[in-house]
């Protein structure tokens, strides 16, 4: 052991946490100059402490949390996922005095206000850099390069699955079952592929930006969550026929002081930054007063990219704990988000529906939706089905309420005015005057 | 006077001094609760005292350096612009104790070793985020969040006015004459544009870039640097049919030690993130051997936008001078760098020629490059001029030295093989074991 070496404790050596030993050994000297001491693990918390990991003394390995509460570490680095036991870990290291770094989006998005009070209570400081958007920097930005700035509005593409598979969708137009099938084979998809096609793991991801780029409180479970099992390659189709692409788009922005979050399939139009973020990237555009636009693009996944988030907020720990006697920056304690329910959103829209093709459909149309105050910006008729007697008909709307919108759709349904109400998508862009 | 106020000091009240002002003002009660105090603008340095300035108290402005120099004032904020007196001051105030920020990129690319110098040994900070790529957080990135990599690359488009220049020739076919004057109309080029247009600004923020990403201080006048005047409206039409766009590309990598930097017109495949980048945008793309490509996209200058760098790095001083006694973290000096010579550049290459519309021709000109080992990878005959006789030849090349390529290009040009040699562009593109 270094004497005067930084200690650090892993909970955690899968594949991310096998990236974070890597980079820790190939980059030892250039890390020690950085820092001005070495860093070394120290302890790791794994299952089976049996088995044998690259780059692990067999020493180090454990599966007594306690082990990891020594005096000689520092810093633990939490990478092994999921809710509990790692929220549970990293709570036990923030009271016993220890620096935490972790990678873990759905404890920070369900838990994050909690330990974050935790830490500042300990004197400790909990960074999590590497819980959004893999190795792009964004908590970074967004909690100091951005700070003089209000921040208006937050979307990103941070799910790397599904943009893959709608990347797929809009340049082979593949359907659904054929494009998740491909990523499975690829694994880019797990086999239950629920978190990422549903759209959970971006609400985990969104709740953690809105933390920070609006000072609010939310809750994944409040977040308006669509995923893109239901999108078809005609919708792919129709869109580009109107200019635009489809994303899986998380958006936050807030709008007379409440918040608008959601994560949904949205048109986007082609000229914008965010439409041409293609396959696994990530991107997140952050919306401020005075910056305007900025884009951060990069791998959203992925063992070295998340490492080299990880390694990040331990290096700044480490330069810190050497450096300086730094007390933690007052922590800027979380409001709870008063959240605008989904029904209330207002966006433009598309949607397609089945209408039989016969005269008058499209003037009831039209009618049921203009007694609600939706007004119709464009109405395409696209294939006519003969031996049914249908169309496919995509309109798209300005600037409606959702809920006044779905109203009207159920109403022409339920008159048999329309056969089948397919997708409702939210139109992207700020010169609509809405959000997706 | 607010008594524990923190003091602010200003070199310069003009465009970008105005916008951090009027962010001062605007967000007072917010940066107050940021850094736990209020900020002060407590001396502003002009040319003119008597003259109003919004926003500012007649008795803060002086034409007298030394009263910013007094106790009351902790940071100092350079936007006079110019490499002197900035410079000058920048170090004055260094030496007197003040943190300096500053959005100067001509002082920062010349001087920018020195002054860190100073800082370090005064105990003081410098802090440079607004002199690359504006409101963009590209220096931060840099030092912290991607501190954890060995950076491979650096490729960046940071000249907003020749970007919106480039993009408007490859979407609307006009030349370079017409560009120029449309984009003097709309205020985005300077009546003298020869500092934007022949890439002397972007390599003073490329000098900066390549300090950040290798540690290595390269003097802006060591960039291998042509800029974008040669350009033609034929260029970005064979461009486009080869599947590319011209993007004016500043690029820094390391190869066996030696530094490569250049600022150069370059073919990028229309896929790339940068070849995406449109209009006054400027972005940077980051290579790191964890992080993979990370890319950061914004407005590349504007009051606002720059005003939010510079107000970054001053509630960061702020707040560290507030809430810590921190040392400033120790300087991780400069080495000299070895900068390859322009000829030994390596790159696949595109060149124009106008060659004599005769048999034999292409023959020989293979030869040429043959005997040089310059390898074609093809070629394609564009239009032929009757009257003339002569027709305009496009090739491109496998990665080759452009010193043998130029020889081998002077070599038939001198024969009479070629009439006129027109653009050789490097094209862009880590597939091709290479950059621009």
């Amino acid at each position: 052991m270094v004497a005067d070496a930084i200690g650090i404790a892993m909970l955690g050596a899968g594949n991310v946490g096998g990236g974070v030993v890597a980079a820790l050994r190939n980059s030892r000297e250039r890390y020690a100059r950085l820092v001005g001491r070495e860093l070394e693990v120290r302890a790791v918390l794994v299952r089976d402490a049996s088995r044998e990991r690259p780059g692990l003394d067999s020493s180090v390995l454990t599966t007594d949390i306690e082990r990891l509460m020594i005096d000689k570490v520092q810093i633990v680095v939490e990478v092994m996922g999921g809710e509990e036991p790692a929220h549970e870990y990293m709570r036990h290291a923030l009271e016993a005095g220890k620096h935490v770094v972790t990678a873990n989006k759905e404890v920070m998005a369900k838990h994050g206000a909690e330990l974050l009070g935790v830490a500042a209570a300990h004197g400790v400081r909990l960074f999590y850099e590497a819980s959004v958007g893999g190795g792009i920097p964004v908590i970074s930005p967004l909690s100091r390069d951005l700070l003089a700035n209000e921040i208006t509005a937050v979307t990103a593409i941070i799910n790397g699955t599904t943009n893959f598979m709608l990347t797929a969708m809009a340049n082979d137009g593949v359907d659904y079952d054929e494009v998740l099938a491909e990523a499975q084979r690829l694994g880019y998809a797990e086999p239950d592929p629920t978190a990422d096609v549903e759209g959970i793991d971006a609400a985990y991801k969104l709740a953690i930006l809105c933390g920070l780029a609006f000072g609010l409180e939310v809750g994944p479970e409040a977040i308006d969550r669509e995923g893109i099992s239901g999108l078809t390659a005609n919708d792919f189709a129709y869109a580009d026929e109107l200019g635009y692409t489809i994303k899986l788009l998380a958006t936050g922005r807030l709008e007379n002081g409440d918040l608008i979050a959601s994560v949904r399939p949205t048109l986007i139009a082609h000229s914008e930054p965010l439409a041409k973020v293609d396959g696994v990237l990530n991107a997140v555009q952050i919306e401020g007063d005075l910056v305007g636009r900025v884009l951060f693009e990069g791998p959203g996944a992925g063992a070295a990219p998340t490492a080299s988030a990880v390694l990040a907020d331990v290096l700044e720990l480490a330069r810190d704990y050497v450096f300086t006697d730094r007390e933690p920056a007052p922590l800027a304690a979380l409001s709870a988000a008063r959240v605008l329910p989904a029904e209330a959103h207002r966006s433009r829209y598309y949607i397609r529906l089945t209408v039989p093709d016969r005269p008058g459909v499209l003037a009831q149309i039209a009618g049921a939706l203009g007694e609600r105050d939706v007004s119709i910006a464009s109405m395409i008729q696209f294939e006519t089905d003969e031996s049914t007697g249908t169309a496919e008909l995509v309109l798209t709307t300005h600037v409606a309420e959702v809920g006044a919108l779905r109203a009207a759709l159920d109403q022409v349904a339920e008159a048999g005015v329309v056969q089948w109400v397919g997708n409702v998508l939210p139109i992207a862009g700020a010169s609509s005057g809405a959000g997706g």
